[in-house]
């Protein structure tokens, strides 16, 4: 018998037959068996590009020759600036089977923020289509690290600009050789990286290596292609994504969708009217997006009396809403949310029904689909409490969502303490608090800042204030959680009351103990009631959400 | 701008929060998402087993606990004789889960090579069902390696022996702690080992790692789950392998089912009657067998009159012939080919239809599902020429078929001149000769040593022989390359003609010429009339194929 570190004949060094997981190997299947499938790209002023994944896979060649001959090498750090194009899906491929690493710049940021990432990034080659072209002249005498400007000129003629260009993004790929000699190598190689912005401090920059991105494909691929019906993508689909390129690899399903040979359409920038457009002209029957640009295309698609039936969206970003949920299955959508952090690789949760489930009811199927979702294959999705210790799977307890997968962030570039608080434990914390059922069905009810601990339960202060927004009079409603001797924290509830409205603290109280009699809440979620104060308004940040933080400090003072 | 192979900022070494690759990892959904899924076994003795996957995984760690105690260790190899049981599927995870080998003996090979393989894998343990203890008391005073001999008495008494036992299989479990601490280790540390024969020498060992088993588990889950309909397999199915579980994993089949949640029924030994009847009543969508079992389970089904639709069924081990797809498809199955070997995982190939495609006849149809098949995702198929050059494409050129893929085998064990040749110039050698077609379906049509290179060309001898028997007066033929100064090798042809039909070389000759004139044949595939030879009868091997080395021998005088 013998031990595991040193035995040779059981542990195999990676030798030269070993298959290191890397982005070129998504492709290799689109050659030999999807040579003639499409991808078209929707410009918004030259009209639709169309070619073939043989051309795709040249012109990946040429784009990694044309940034070699820019001075762009294994280990460079290449930043991209456009819209949802066939250029971006050369990029997420060409850049890192070339060993160099793709910066999705996060174009909505401010310039000050723009500057920052591409200085932190160390971004060497910027690639920028006109329409960001003012962003960079703003910026450009700060960035020292960048030797070089590639434009995007999207069909049209160059703009005049300061900046100094080495050349559109066209010519030189037509310039220069598809027969780029991609080598293999280490798969922890980093292969892309972008920013996430929290509410303090400066973005951080958050990374994948190539067996991040592989293995993200083949699990997501694994679970959104094995419902029996529903909910799920299939090799015949059309795919589009309606989620920036930018953000979170587009939650990774392109790969996916390269992966499975599918028929990709790249949109361009969101116009809702040409979106649906798109989708009804190169019959695109699998998409996602966030909740507002759902919002968006269903409003438009009910002006002009479209269909959207056989279509699978995914929703992302922030909560699908039962309204929304309920709109979008009335046009015939099969929509579903997914979770995820840009941390997370990033989906880690799909709301596909149970396999077998029937809802009993249009809500349930409703509640089903906002859920959080069912935890994605391979990944070991816990809901823990403070001292990591797994809450009953019972719909009911609450902790806090901590993950391993194969495909998680590592580390934030640069910020190791910041690295460490996220991975405390071994685990990834996901600062989500939620409840899991007994099929793995999981429903977030708070952020771990906001949750309120009180006698060894954990409260979610966004089930109280919807309970209390509820009671007639009450107009709005935030609650927080409060220092407390005895209990460690208490639930205070910040009441605005509708004009003309008789209501109190006792008669707020009388109501949420009705609940706790129903079985439909926690005792110790009912706040005191010289803890239910009546306010003239609630504090809101600048996105609108309510500002716990301010609230908080108020009470200190 | 910098070197690949030593900056770390961008390439990262695998840190606590790396997730390796590992076995346990394909079980992190069943306690989350199907904890009260079923596993069943029929014993042919004790009636149905049926158990939730929570106890399945309370059972794992129990097995490990057990064999913990009998001196198991990682490193360790622990064999297993069995017919296909909720046993076996214990021992596929918790063996390798402790990091120890499972090496799943071939019970059909002689006394002589299981003594070889037991010897030649330093198995220490020996998990053995009371039908195979004859066989290990024949042997037992060769294997001075084996420590413990563990019986399965599969519900009966424990029979007479003169093994000295360590335990009952159930027993040991009954006494065991389900919390053993199954820790993380290199996703490299081999899982999985089990034996190749050939025609000559002693069988050669083949091995797996956790990383390979995982990949692919993953890949294959992708390919079979992402038809839209047909060929495919789904988070509804439930699964019965019906390809004996000491063989290549029962083509890891059993991995990707316990990875979806499916619902898992293992027929233990073969009585096809029992196998219809356990098909009825567990309800089985999905299996895998040899063609030998598919014609056995369609002539019961005819007898007794059977349903066997909604069925789906993989064909692997030798070829699916036309006939039996026919009657297989008559039947209701959705049948379709799987290619691979001991050496690659196994699954490389499924002859899935193509996407959209409609076949234009059953004829048509048949020939997909018999053809080799589809690469599986991520599978580097080629067809090459002597050069390693990719052949065209079109489903005529001929070539060998090599892979690389993230989980074919590395090395033969203790044999690294057969592993430099398996992996000669970085891709795995098949020696089956195959055409590719414009849609990716791979049709093998020849092994390489009976293969004729002639002209430049590589000419089938299968296919020489198949259109020469269908000359009418001709009852066999044997097709053998023999050296020629001008092309290197030419065809020759050994035909055994029917007694009263008038056929000569001539009249050969000139059919052969009517099919190259039809565009159906090569004309360097057509022998001169000196190399038509008559012959008596046709040397066969033991298993009744024909015995090409004997004919080549024969003519070196």
């Amino acid at each position: 018998m013998t031990d595991s570190k040193t035995d040779a004949r059981i542990v195999s060094t990676p030798s030269a037959y070993a298959y290191p997981l890397l982005v070129s190997q998504l492709l290799v299947n689109a050659l030999s068996l999807s040579p003639e499938q499409e991808i078209t790209y929707q410009g918004t002023t030259q009209g639709t590009t169309r070619y073939t994944y043989r051309a795709f896979r040249g012109r990946i060649g040429q784009l990694a020759s044309a940034l070699g001959a820019l001075g762009a090498r294994h280990g460079s750090t290449v930043a991209v600036m456009d819209w949802d194009s066939h250029r971006y899906l050369e990029c997420y491929f060409g850049v890192p089977m070339m060993g160099a690493t793709l910066f999705t710049v996060n174009v909505r940021l401010s310039p000050a923020q723009i500057l920052y990432t591409l200085n932190d990034s160390q971004a060497e080659i910027v690639l920028v289509h006109r329409d960001f072209l003012p962003l960079l002249e703003e910026i450009r005498d700060q960035l020292p690290g960048v030797k070089r400007f590639v434009l995007m000129a999207d069909g049209e003629p160059a703009p005049a600009t300061t900046l100094p260009l080495a050349g559109e993004y066209e010519a030189l790929l037509a310039a220069a050789s598809p027969d780029y000699p991609f080598a293999d190598f280490d798969e922890n190689t980093r292969a892309a990286m972008f920013y996430t912005t929290g509410t303090t401090g400066d973005p951080k920059g958050v990374s994948y290596s190539h067996r991040h991105i592989v293995l993200h494909a083949l699990t997501t691929a694994t679970t959104l292609c094995s419902p029996r019906t529903g909910q799920r993508l299939h090799r015949e689909d059309v795919y589009m994504p309606i989620t920036p390129m930018f953000h979170v690899l587009a939650w990774g399903i392109p790969y996916v969708a390269i992966l499975l040979g599918l028929k990709t359409v790249l949109p361009g920038r969101y116009v809702p009217a040409q979106l649906l457009a798109l989708r009804a002209s190169e019959g695109v029957t699998f998409s996602h997006c966030v909740p507002t640009i759902l919002q968006m295309l269903l409003q438009t698609a009910g002006e002009t009396g479209q269909d959207l039936s056989d279509w699978r969206v995914i929703i992302g970003g922030s909560a699908l809403q039962p309204a929304l949920c309920a709109a979008a299955l009335d046009a015939g959508i099969d929509v579903f949310s997914g979770y995820g952090m840009s941390e997370t690789g990033p989906i880690v949760a799909l709301a596909q029904l149970a396999p077998g489930a029937r809802p009993a009811s249009r809500e349930a199927e409703i509640a089903m689909r906002c859920a959080t979702g069912r935890p994605v294959a391979m990944v070991d999705f816990r809901i823990v409490d403070e001292q990591m210790r797994d809450v009953p799977h019972d719909g009911r307890h609450q902790g806090e969502i901590v993950l391993r997968a194969p495909y998680l962030t590592e580390a934030y570039h640069g910020k190791p303490e910041a690295s460490e608080a996220l991975w405390a434990g071994g685990y990834l914390h996901t600062q989500d608090i939620a409840v899991m059922g007994a099929d793995g069905s999981v429903r977030i009810v708070d952020r771990i800042k906001d949750v309120i601990k009180t006698g060894g339960e954990w409260v979610s202060s966004l089930e109280v204030e919807g309970l209390v927004a509820q009671v007639p009079g009450v107009r709005e409603c935030a609650v927080i959680g409060v220092q407390d001797a005895r209990w460690g924290e208490r639930p205070m509830a910040f009441v605005v009351s509708q004009p003309g409205h008789a209501v109190d603290a006792a008669g707020i109280r009388q109501r949420l103990l009705d609940h706790v009699a129903g079985n439909r809440l926690s005792k110790f979620a009912v706040p005191e009631a010289d803890r239910i104060v009546f306010v003239a308004e609630i504090p809101k940040t600048s996105v609108g959400k309510i500002n716990k933080k301010h609230l908080r400090e108020s009470l200190l003072g």
